[in-house]
């Protein structure tokens, strides 16, 4: 067990720019939702604030959503990207996220940011040094270890004990400024070679050491996914989150898959292992792809977006802009309903209990939670265990109808 | 949860006569065996006594140890297999197995017997009845449910009622006969099918409710492995034990495999969840299969195999011949160490501490025990935690010597 | 090169049974096709008349399209499969489909029938006997060699040599019968195994050597695809025709899907060799599967898949009830264009010529025929070689338009 | 067809420096190699000298077999690579292998080199310019496009018109220079996404475009193995050769699976269309890779060897240091048999005729020549067709031996 174990006692519950601000999140982006999480949000357990992708790299080169290759990302004299100072100015001078980190700790929030598996192209290209060691970036890097979606970095050579100094490097610098969360992408299912989607499962160990040693508790989330089963203990050995999905969006088809997922994962929920359904596109997101826009999916969707997410003790982070969000009534309310929130977080033992092909129902807390699903595309009556409507905190009737794609929360309420 | 609670609490200990009968186990075979097992092993633990494959084939089908397809089985009128009458004297006149289940109980012993999954294809092509319905066997038998190693049966359509109540009709059968461990065969991992080794688990689900309610706590055991680690939950749910493997024979390669699949399975090992390692291969074995012979195991894998099953927790099932081997008394001292012994049976939460090129490390109930394997073909040495060497019943030296393919079980004893 | 050379030196053309019938075709039907196909198509080419599967099977188990599993079929003593005397009346006596060979001869035209792979079960359940063999069924079927999609039959085992006496005796049959063209299912793509489709390789050569001794030439078809391009040097030494494409039915889906199939097999079509785009699915089908309808196939896709069968030189083979069909005029002028006939009997060097998202060109013997394929949704524009428009009948514009799935036949007419 | 018509007309015949010299052949190396063939082999049809792979690599990157990664490669200011000056020093001034080039035509002979797929990665990550266009290397090289195997280049976008005209002007650099063959490597199996082996397939169409641009006639010979059959039209048409295996050495393994290889390709054989069994491993080789060294192949193997790629009309390219093998008779006279290489050159239909465990037969030229293969490890006696022994130059018994792994080629003499 090399990771840090005082950390993610409970699903981590948080924000991630990703979903609104794609590439493109700027401090100024980022200090908004803090601020709403802070007034808003703070009170019902939301704590992290997590910047997402390819802060190193200049505002012309995010300008499209997606990456633009082969551009010049900042990065320091040991081979460690740093944010962009345009785009992060509280960074100039070398002060990296300290000032941003500690902004958000004085809102009494947590700070996290998002890495990419291994080295700078750039660095390897250029031949940089590592901080500690007398190799360079091009004796660790691997020319064949790459992103199959990204062109920034290089996965290292696990067999080359320079490697790991060069982690070691990435997160004193992560404890130095203040992080607490580490979102660490292309790690968790590489796509790199047919048969082993977890190739990197090395690195995870490279990181999860390097997490170690720098003194500082952080959060390691590993993605992106589908994670592989046959791997939940050395997951759960090394990271305290991982991702049980690709890109999860705002589709039917994406939620409805999602229970297949839940099912094969719910053996491998506890305490500092947290199988993940990634982040939450509900309310306002996407401005950061084009133009900012309502979440596709229904009310009734989000409904069982959020039931799923809470009684499978997915951790919960929010996708949408907050700023632009906190005026939605229905959105802050699935965000803010306690006894959701205290099934995710305190509830234990959840299990899928029966399934056909319109009805789903898991239960958890050894009966205390009851939720079922209408997988259809037709309204079903069920007839619920329970005294409890969580979502419409009223009593629960003998028979409830859920509507399509919809959900019923249902709790034994003392 | 379909499954019995009441039994397999701690891994099942017993004996099955494949390894040592193939095909052609007799009555008089399986009373020897359980009588040696009364008057050698039962004080320590060991109590299933299974007959394998094929007791309802005539003594002609049996003499090839290869299933001879397209004969004759012995079946009652509603379409269930029953034993040979030749072969198990005790049944004639229609009793069944339940006079060898009485001789066996009244050793203070536990009796099984093997079953494939599905209806007899002669029973399909005849259109037999079923018990308790007016389908008939051509009706619930699926023609492309097939085995990919035996011709006898034919696997039931899960969307026919009627299916269930011939697996109900088995389990009454076998509850009148007094059966207490039920292996179900060709289930576990069908490949029939490329992308779905788990194809038949909707019988696994009819197995199980049929076992629940037929009223007498009998143990689940499904094969051949390997099983799928994403069906975890679903096995736990229906069965009691599972092979993670497929046959397992004395060959270093196969036992070298089974770290990996321990790897693997470790987080799903518990009280009536067993993943399962197949049975053991040592002693006099092969008698069936052409003529007796020694295990092709070295001693030193055979302390290897002992320690990984007892550490891991894995089910213990013999495999050799008990009257032909209970006179050597190495393999007797392996199977009567009440240190490994409690080991598997009392052990918790075991765990792969580490592996490297040449040695695997397990530890379990806390750090009281810990196993290290020579997965190498050099000798080794170690310098191993706890005071006490479970084989050897003496002290820990600071350092220890391990053979090649060798184990070291070491354990802290007050 | 084991086939028969002085037949299927041009792609067969014929009719058959199945995309109208489907299982259900009788003799009745059969002649009424056979009656249409002499007054109005013979002078065009077509010649064989096909019956496609099941005909050993009552009519009680035909009422059901979809095949009923474990129905008794009716057999010779010889494990032969013979027609049903009731859907074939003139088969009474033991006369088999001699009588109705006769009359589609009568009529100047062929006679085909289908068969599936292997020996029936219920042959080898009752240990029946061989013609000229003293094996039974029992002896030489193997319980594992099964249709995924129906269960009639097992396949034989190619190591047993009494294997090839079976195949021998049923085209000895066949000979006696009259039979011009043997349709064998089951045995192209077995998807019996997961990397190998191809498995019933043997099986074939027996298929075909046994075609050869049995004296009396006949086109030996095989089914179902997709046939695997590595074999197809031992399909064209083995069999005249084969399918390149599962059920071929009147989606546009499926009618894209042949552009790329035809780009595959096109160095592979030759005298005595033809890749097989299956039957073709315009007209009045589906009777046999519950009620007669128009095909789906828009006008422009009909032109299209009439154009590209005939350019690519696909056997052409009906699926309509030319009976119910023949006072279509449309349809009846898509059978009877001599020169996209003439394209398919005696072009020669069909190539792919190029390929964009719109549009797909195929020129055949030399530049004589030029295809042209809007395979986009859209109406598009191209400047076509040639001076003729083979389906108007008229000279070609500098310009034509295609519309949206349609094709452009032009020529170089002297 | 893209493709020159003017050249490879016959199966290539030739050396290669890979075997002998790895990715340090030298200018030196490769003159040396051309003054034996053209003395000793040019006469029997011998013409084609290519330099393999890293002819722009510095010395100190070659001293190492294995490719280092992100040294510095020679490249012009148009991100097109050039020799290094220290190992080709007649290269200097910008002359690039033309010097070389001339002077191994005025031996009478042809001159080839060896490329990567793509654009320099270090160009990419520079930024520098295209001949011809205003696009700069970052933007037509893909960040995933790469090579499992070399960390050289990055493979370019298809979609990007600018990427054609880098291409382009690469031929027109080696058509300058006196290019008479081209190797394109990681282009025939990238092996870059599972199920897409033929990824590079537009790529090879661009290079077959820029080809035909440059107006010198070249062979273009693709690489590495296995081609995908499927594929086969698509390779006709766009080049002359293409390797049907991986890296082929001197392993009985390797050259046993050949026959697999060549029974799947044997129907795509023919002018200008060549399935290439790779080079020929048979004398002083390995030089490049540590030290000189023998083939491994028995002289019975090597006789297999040579029969079989002669028989199914493969390229012949020499794999060993010709220098160091000239004084070896007996690999000589397996090199300049005229009737073997007649039947390689002018020889037609190659087919399998026959294989069983222990024999294969291949027949071409209507029966003129017959070669027979033992591939058991016993002795067989054959039974021959024909009055000749190609490599005993002697007239044939009516039965032969055939020693383990060893063949007898016989043909017709008149």
């Amino acid at each position: 067990m090399n990771k840090c174990s005082s950390v993610a006692q409970r699903p981590p519950m948080g924000w991630n720019s990703w979903d609104c601000f794609a590439s493109r999140a700027t401090e100024e982006d980022i200090l908004k939702n803090a601020e709403v999480m802070e007034r808003r949000l703070k009170q019902y357990g939301w704590e992290y604030v997590v910047c997402d992708i390819q802060w190193s790299a200049p505002p012309t080169a995010v300008n499209d959503p997606v990456y633009k290759p082969f551009i010049k990302l900042k990065m320091d004299s040991y081979s460690r990207l740093v944010p962009d100072e345009i785009r992060f100015p509280s960074s100039s001078c070398g002060k990296g996220f300290a000032p941003l980190a500690e902004a958000i700790h004085n809102k009494g929030l947590k700070f996290g940011i998002h890495i990419m598996r291994g080295i700078p192209r750039q660095a390897a290209h250029s031949g940089t040094g590592i901080l500690g060691s007398s190799a360079t970036a091009s004796d660790i890097a691997e020319f064949g270890s790459i992103s199959r979606w990204n062109g920034d970095m290089y996965g290292l050579d696990p067999d080359n004990a320079e490697s790991q100094k060069y982690y070691d490097s990435l997160f004193e610098l992560y404890a130095q400024w203040g992080v607490d969360f580490v979102k660490i992408d292309d790690i968790c299912n590489t796509n790199m070679f047919p048969h082993n989607p977890y190739s990197a499962s090395r690195e995870i160990e490279m990181y999860s050491k390097a997490a170690q040693k720098c003194g500082r508790p952080m959060v390691l989330s590993l993605s992106p996914g589908p994670a592989v089963v046959e791997q939940a203990w050395h997951l759960t050995a090394n990271a305290h989150m991982w991702r049980i999905t690709d890109d999860f969006w705002d589709e039917w088809r994406l939620l409805r898959d999602m229970f297949d997922r839940c099912e094969r994962w719910q053996t491998h929920v506890g305490a500092g292992s947290w199988p993940d359904c990634d982040m939450i596109p509900i309310g306002k997101i996407g401005a950061g792809f084009g133009s900012q826009r309502d979440t596709l999916f229904t009310k009734s969707e989000q409904v069982t977006l959020m039931t799923l997410w809470c009684v499978f003790r997915s951790p919960l982070i929010l996708g949408c802009d907050l700023a632009a969000t906190e005026n939605d009534d229905w959105t802050m309310s699935l965000l803010t309903n306690e006894e959701a929130l205290a099934a995710n977080q305190e509830g234990w033992n959840p299990r899928l209990a029966d399934k056909s092909e319109s009805l789903v129902t898991w239960i958890s807390t050894g009966g205390k939670y009851a939720a079922y699903f209408n997988i259809s595309d037709e309204r079903i009556e069920v007839e619920p265990i329970g005294n409890w409507n969580v979502w419409k905190k009223a009593g629960l009737g003998k028979a409830e109808n859920i509507e399509p794609h919809g959900a019923l929360f249902a709790m034994k309420k003392e």
